[in-house]
């Protein structure tokens, strides 16, 4: 590529996340940076769109960076979608989300803001990438993986992607650099999350919940994205948006439904 | 199956739209019914979960049917969760979710709260089936499907879907039984939505954006739920929610990441 990159970031942690900034900073060194991101965090949104109520969009600036930057009150989706036809009005060259305060590996794709952005891009036909840190802190160490990121980034801008496809990469929590092994492509492991509900009670009697639980991962394969972030590496899992099941269709044709 | 079916009946419309009415309907001639449905319309939450606010449960009674009702506060995907871990505190034997008011075919598979639900049942285990109509009116003629939906529900519960996978019913719009052709087995159509926004400014100045577009298929197949519907069949289309593109894998490796 020989003039700069245009590069779009956004996340589901808010537009002053750390992890946001980190990754500003790290595309700041590879091309011309925009970020359209939410106002607010926005986790567990899934693959959710703005479709009744109004958006707004507002010019901000964060830092001293040479970056664009735009909040929305929109999903990481909607962030998508408002910076490729009201902001950019074009095409970009790469899409970034992220990086998330916690993992997006194995079924955590599927609940995932920092990926439904990645996938909207995709979709978009922009390249894209998500990218989430097996850290819940605010203040994790993000610098430690800025290597990672620039590595990953550029390999995508150089090699592109299949249509189709996006990347969830997930990063290990580390203190040095050392703690990390390298690298993994992977596919994403079977698992899901056994969930409990705390049920209280509000002082005016009436029965409330809390969603909590633990995630278990029951898939032993060494090929996983689970396996590589228990193992020091960060995960590298070509996603795609095509959800059907292609190999059960010739099962379905013989239930003779129509006969 | 012997004794009859425990099936989990959800929405994204709300428990009171008609469209969910028709799918309780159907389920009533099948099995023991279960609702947990939204209180209030989710359209385009996609997999939305709602983490950092409190869950609401409410013991309802609507019409004079024998099943039992339950409305949430939260998303499809919660209601599942709640029913499953709370309500139910079993696996039921069948979770179908809608029928959505408009349909689910092709992408808008990913924007879907409808199909949001029947994946969160299949990552749990439970055989699921989201069921879409290809019309948005609240009014829709739904009485002139039951017969397909009642058909390839008992299909599931006679066949049990493979682990991973769940179907994406898609239901043509239809004011009698013989304008529709039949049911066929297809794959999402390749297709996106063409976003626009249409951009006001309030009475104080600021600028806002109401999402807006229009669906545009680009997949000439026959063997898509696109084509299924715009020829007047019932489309199925198995779903996964193992996103890892498998074929993008080696490619991957290629890179040398680690080089």
């Amino acid at each position: 590529m020989s003039k700069k990159p245009l590069i779009l970031v956004t996340n589901d942690d808010g537009i002053t996340a750390p992890g946001i900034r980190t990754l500003i900073k790290v595309m700041n060194t590879i091309g011309n940076v925009v970020v359209v991101a939410p106002d607010s965090p926005q986790s567990g949104m899934g693959h959710a769109i703005t479709v009744n109520t109004t958006l707004h969009c507002k010019k901000e600036t964060i830092d001293n960076g040479p970056q664009q930057e735009y909040s929305t009150s929109g999903t990481p989706a909607d962030c998508v979608k408002l910076a490729r036809h009201e902001i950019l009005k074009q095409k970009p060259d790469l899409c970034v989300s992220g990086v998330n305060h916690g993992s997006n590996s194995s079924i955590n794709v599927i609940y995932s803001g920092t990926m439904s952005a990645a996938i909207e891009a995709g979709i978009e036909g922009i390249p894209a990438i998500g990218f989430s840190l097996l850290d819940y802190n605010w203040d994790a160490n993000f610098e430690v993986l800025e290597d990672y990121i620039k590595k990953i980034t550029l390999s995508v801008l150089n090699n592109g992607l299949p249509q189709g496809v996006v990347l969830n990469v997930n990063l290990p929590k580390a203190e040095t650099k050392k703690d990390i092994k390298g690298i993994k492509v992977c596919r994403q492991a079977k698992g899901n999350w056994v969930e409990e509900f705390d049920k209280r009670q509000s002082p005016s009697g009436q029965d409330y919940y809390w969603l909590t639980g633990k995630f278990v991962n029951f898939d032993n394969g060494e090929d996983t994205d689970e396996w590589a972030l228990e193992n020091n590496y960060v995960s590298v899992v070509p996603i795609q948006f095509d959800l059907t099941a292609h190999h059960c269709i010739q099962e379905l044709n013989s239930w003779s439904l129509n006969g």
